[in-house]
């Protein structure tokens, strides 16, 4: 089986085309500035193919990137299947999924018009992916099935008390403002492949999950079901991030809006765009940037790493206190799975919990691998994430699951 | 020796004439609405002297509010002591000492303008403790020593990565937007007094201290100093409280604010008075209402109390890890001395880290008492909070030192 995996952005659509049941990718990429001066990235995995880049490929909307995939996929020279009929089905990243979505799901009109409605609360993000979907819908036609994969629906299992807000609770009765949570997809995947390099049964496993990339978010996982995650109604929530400036004392936001009269967007773009480690720093939101700047005596880059590492260690023991105990923590994403020292800070003061690091076996980048020392109380692993696949494989299963229907 | 401890608010002023080195209470009582229709409260604690409780007090000012505080002090029939001349000097609180005041301080000129100098940070408070002071050097004049106790203090030994917010630098260069902390003098009283009462030097524990009440906050103290707290710029901040929502995804005011047409400082005022125990239940933000409510049965209730509990269950093991450890837990204030339900539900499931609840123990209310079960690891205890004493004894070292310069 062949399954298309899209990530439809405003102005961009990843892609990638993979065997679900061997993990096998045939190509993937990356379609940027639709609408304007269309560029285009194609990676065949199949020996003997070349990679194309290309600049100023004409993609006025998401219908003609996606046009422009397929005929890459099926080109005679570079392509890596031989017609468009060898795509099975296509997974779809769809970002909200509000609490009408507790897992993935095959795309009808009714499936789409509840995604619909989710845009309120993500107004950025579902849109776009709708855009995605109906793309593929006109370009690959009716036959081919396609699947819905949520960020927030990993997190639908969390129980109440996790979940609301302490404010008026007419803000969740009339306007669903509660805690989603994000990267569900990452953080089931990663989980899921815990359980089974340790063979274990998830049922019996307590994890605390660390997705630490541009975006950042932890999640408790008590056997198998998410019971709490950092992320919020937004993807600002929580640990300080990239750009990100994560929780706040909302006290804060009023006093820079009054002080420098300022309005709510402007202080919000703020938050999202110039906050957490680039603003904290003033050098880059990138952590090899940071570690760069701090072994060269940068102070606000030290401080803002050791700010983020310190967050990340508190939230574990946050998270274990939420299971009454911990069995694994996972490492993942870009700086998790590729920043053994930001990994060996967080993890520096959790002996009390039983949570090792093994400096020696720490020192990986990218592959998965137990950190942790032997015979330690809590096992540690570095796990890369593979949404993609996570994606693919529910794509799979689901299409398998209505065949059957 | 006799101290007057004073906490004046914008219209309102508390008072205390004790004795610090015994910690005896000679009278203690209320100004209120002044500068309106002014109500005085009195009640001496001595044998034989009569409380007064009257209204429409003529109060125009916290001048007028002092005088009649002493009046009722030196009164013949009701008073407890036979001239102004036995007040030996006034310990007043004081909200936000900024990073101006690490510790306790004698009033003069130039920290009464340094005070000042911090109402940006505490619009509402600073100014009436300012007028506090000012009202009793007017009325007992300059020979009466004043010393300042911030209730910010406590928490200025907090590292640079606990105290700085994930926002761009100059705001903390140009603004010192930080986290501050709040209720500094109650969590060093507790956690002074838990090491006497444990019979250890204060330098060797590790405690976290949870001061619950209508306002809450934790701190994490380690070898006596404070390292993180989690009350911030604005007491808005950190856990859910009687009517303040706590940290929030920034997110959620950007959308009410949007949706609702509504100002920061409108929203903000909801987040401060409308929301918390009170906005999740509806009913009140008193917790013995709470439980009341959730017995007969009321979920919104149930579920606030549910949420209370368990940000405190999980921010306990978030500074035990701040620590690399905990060896002590204190409860204190309003709910943290009153509420053994509460402490029994916010300690349960907190197992794996030695923490434990003894069932008959935690039936105690308002004394001091050890709660864990014999032999465990952790020593959990309830301490009733006493920041007046705290203030009273700051007062005398204070004065005690600058009689020796």
């Amino acid at each position: 089986m062949k399954v298309l995996v899209i990530n439809a952005g405003s102005s961009s659509l990843k892609y990638q085309l993979m065997d679900p049941e061997t993990g096998k990718v045939f190509a993937k990429g990356l379609c940027e500035r639709i609408g304007l001066d269309g560029k285009f990235t194609y990676k065949p995995q199949v020996e003997g193919k070349e990679t194309i880049k290309a600049a100023d490929v004409a993609m006025p909307t998401h219908s003609e990137a996606i046009q422009t995939v397929l005929n890459a996929l099926v080109d005679p020279q570079n392509g890596v299947i031989s017609s468009m009929k060898e795509i099975d089905a296509v997974g779809h990243r769809v970002v909200h999924g509000g609490e009408t979505f507790a897992s993935s799901v095959l795309i009808n009109d009714e499936v789409l018009k509840a995604v619909e409605d989710c845009t309120p609360l993500a107004p950025l993000h579902n849109p776009a992916n709708i855009i995605g979907i109906e793309a593929c819908r006109k370009v690959l036609g009716d036959d081919v099935p396609q699947v819905a994969v949520f960020d927030t629906a990993f997190h639908q299992t969390m129980p109440e008390h996790a979940y609301l807000y302490s404010i008026p609770y007419k803000y969740y009765e009339n306007d669903k403002l509660r805690r989603y949570g994000f990267h569900g997809t990452s953080h089931r995947y990663v989980t899921l492949r815990a359980a089974e390099l340790l063979g274990k049964d998830p049922k019996d496993l307590k994890i605390v999950s660390c997705h630490l990339g541009n975006g950042s978010s932890l999640a408790a996982v008590d056997g198998g079901k998410c019971v709490d995650t950092s992320t919020g109604l937004t993807p600002l929530a929580g640990l300080p991030m990239g750009t990100r400036a994560g929780d706040m004392d909302v006290g804060v936001i009023e006093y820079v809006a009054n002080k420098y009269d300022r309005s709510i967007s402007s202080v919000m773009e703020g938050l999202n765009k110039r906050s957490g480690m680039m603003g904290l720093s003033g050098v880059s939101s990138d952590f090899r940037d940071l570690e760069a700047a701090a072994a060269k005596g940068h102070h606000r880059s030290a401080i803002a790493l050791r700010i983020f590492e310190y967050r990340v260690h508190k939230m574990i023991a946050e998270y274990a206190a939420a299971m009454n105990g911990v069995d694994v923590v996972v490492f993942t994403a870009g700086v998790g799975e590729n920043a053994p020292s930001t990994r060996a800070h967080i993890l520096e003061g959790l002996e009390f919990m039983g949570i090792t690091c093994d400096e020696e076996k720490n020192n990986t980048r990218g592959e998965e691998r137990i950190i942790s020392k032997d015979g330690a109380p809590v096992t540690v692993m570095v796990i890369p994430t593979n949404e993609e696949l996570m994606i693919a494989q529910d794509t799979l299963s689901i299409v398998e699951e209505n065949k059957n229907k």
